[in-house]
């Protein structure tokens, strides 16, 4: 079987369309020509199916490779994809994220496709904005989003890209002390909370800070904020002045000692009202460990997701972003990133999976 | 027990000296006097071991808290650290970092101090030239360094900060096959070797690469670089001239795909030099993962360590460092910071400790 390299295509004759599309999914058929991207045709090549020429003289793959190489960005990379792919017994065509991939048992014709796959080097940054695009267009035609990343040294690692709508059935502490004002104190930069019946029941009761000792509670700045906000706590300056801050001047506060407290903070208010417990998740790298379902403190049960809150204009940094999932994976929890666009927060969960 | 707030200590009489640093080892006898730091006294404060006062006046555990923190940067944090290892069982003195701490069973005047204590929020960057400070002056003395991270729910994490020394036997793969130029060409962002019988020996004997298929091997750019620069690989441009690249040449080309390029590499070098087989910590987040008794592709071993090359400016961030950590621990390896400071590298280890 003869190709012709033309521009960015293959091109083979009829015979092409009965061998290579009708039994193995390759390429398109335009009348009685067979296109094939650079990609299919590369494959071909290494499995000897197909002879690609170029002004009469024929290619070596070597030679087609590199080719390739110069005439498509990513060539390597999305060769690797679509050959491991490909190796594993998917049907795969070309789409505008790279790949459309076919389940398992199914091909072209039989079947929809499954996923929308894009690959993506892990030198390369990747926007929220440009993921939340690709999340978009597979949704709307009901796929599965997957990101191929590719590292240095040519392995492929397989995320699936979801939206997800966590919800908890943790009541707002507020209706349980509404109207209960515990006394605090701003401190350097955490609150403590003096009294020790507010300190008890915080912590039992919502899972609010940490004890300083049986008597008193030290809250985070988010749980600091909240609790000021819903009407449950009164936060006083460490300068000793008897005015209460209010959740503006808390706000001010706290974003000079932590940047990025609007940020985070928008996320903890999103999941407590969402009836989830979050915590800290210092320990895990990610600004919270969340609670689905918390009962007592004695009780506690496993936290099931780890989430950072990230802006609009984020931009992966895809080691950093494959740390963080593998990270939340070792721990049998899942990595989700809280988005909040000045209206509401969305949650993407990026989890590794297995093709 | 009455104890005199005086700036930043509190001075208790010759009685305090019998009965808190003789029995608890709290404070420091001056002469009739036992002085004592704001941390020791707000403790003993809270354990109604001490009555403070300032003027006559004795203050409440919350008045002594809110002023000391006033007078002392971090006290609220020092204090966490203080009161965890001291209900631990562990005698603490103040030190040039924050604590130094007995061993278990130990105490002073019995036995020399083990720790080394550095208290930090983990809001606070830590630079790599301060961390390397507190290592030397703790090794000097033959302390074991100990981080201590509060978190923003005031949980802590104890690391243990040691320099180490990683030696492997792998042979140099030149020694193998010096002088056996290997053809290869540098394509996009990865190079792929096209002799059969080269890419087979670099893959089974050194591990380098990831075969693009059968007969052919794609390297990262830091294992081209090495090979390059021992002789064992000639690198092609994919513009197709017949001119290798000099190691140079390919470290500048590497540079622009890569910013970081050279500082990977004097880590790779170095580590192989060492006889260790580093390959990519692209899961893991890390520059490399590293193998110490490699002998064969067919019967890879567990990888010991995850390397991140950093420069000598480095800050680091502490929920960045602690993902790190926690991963490479969830996965049973240690996790190193490989240091190059323009004559050598030096690789420091960070790893959670238990109190």
């Amino acid at each position: 079987m003869i190709g012709i390299l033309v521009n960015d295509r293959v091109k083979a004759g009829k015979q092409a369309i009965n061998e290579l599309y009708n039994v193995g999914y390759y390429g398109r058929p335009k009348g009685d020509t067979l296109e094939l991207t650079l990609i299919e045709a590369a494959y071909l090549h290494y499995k000897k199916k197909l002879e690609i020429q170029i002004e009469d003289r024929s290619l070596s793959f070597e030679d087609f490779f590199t080719e390739a190489s110069k005439r498509q960005q990513y060539f390597d990379l999305k060769y690797i994809v679509y050959k491991d792919l490909r190796e594993r017994g998917y049907y795969v065509q070309p789409s505008v994220t790279d790949f459309r991939v076919y389940p398992r048992g199914g091909h072209p014709g039989k079947t929809p496709a499954k996923f929308f796959v894009h690959v993506i080097s892990e030198r390369i940054p990747l926007s929220l904005r440009e993921l939340r695009m690709s999340l978009e267009a597979a949704h709307n035609v009901h796929k599965t989003m997957v990101l191929a990343i590719v590292d240095e040294e040519s392995d492929i690692t397989f995320y699936e890209i979801r939206k997800v709508d966590p919800r908890g059935d943790v009541k707002l502490i507020g209706e349980a002390v509404q109207g209960i004002y515990g006394r605090s104190t701003f401190l350097e930069d955490r609150v403590v909370v003096w009294d020790s019946d507010i300190s008890s029941s915080l912590h039992a009761e919502g899972f609010y800070g940490h004890p300083l000792d049986a008597d008193r509670l030290q809250l985070s700045l988010v749980e600091s904020g909240y609790l000021l906000k819903k009407g449950v706590l009164e936060v006083a300056d460490m300068s000793g002045t008897s005015f209460a801050l209010a959740f503006d001047e808390f706000a001010a506060k706290a974003s000079v000692i932590e940047s990025e407290f609007m940020l985070k903070y928008f996320a903890y208010e999103d999941l407590r009202d969402r009836g989830l417990v979050p915590k800290t998740g210092f320990k895990f790298g990610s600004h919270f460990r969340v609670y689905l379902n918390f009962k007592s403190v004695d009780k506690l049960p496993h936290s099931e997701y780890l989430v950072h809150s990230i802006s609009e204009d984020y931009e992966f940094t895809l080691p950093v972003m494959s740390r963080a999932v593998r990270l939340a994976n070792s721990v049998r929890k899942r990595m989700i990133y809280a988005v909040y666009d000045n209206v509401q927060c969305t949650y993407i969960d990026i989890g590794r999976i297995k093709m």
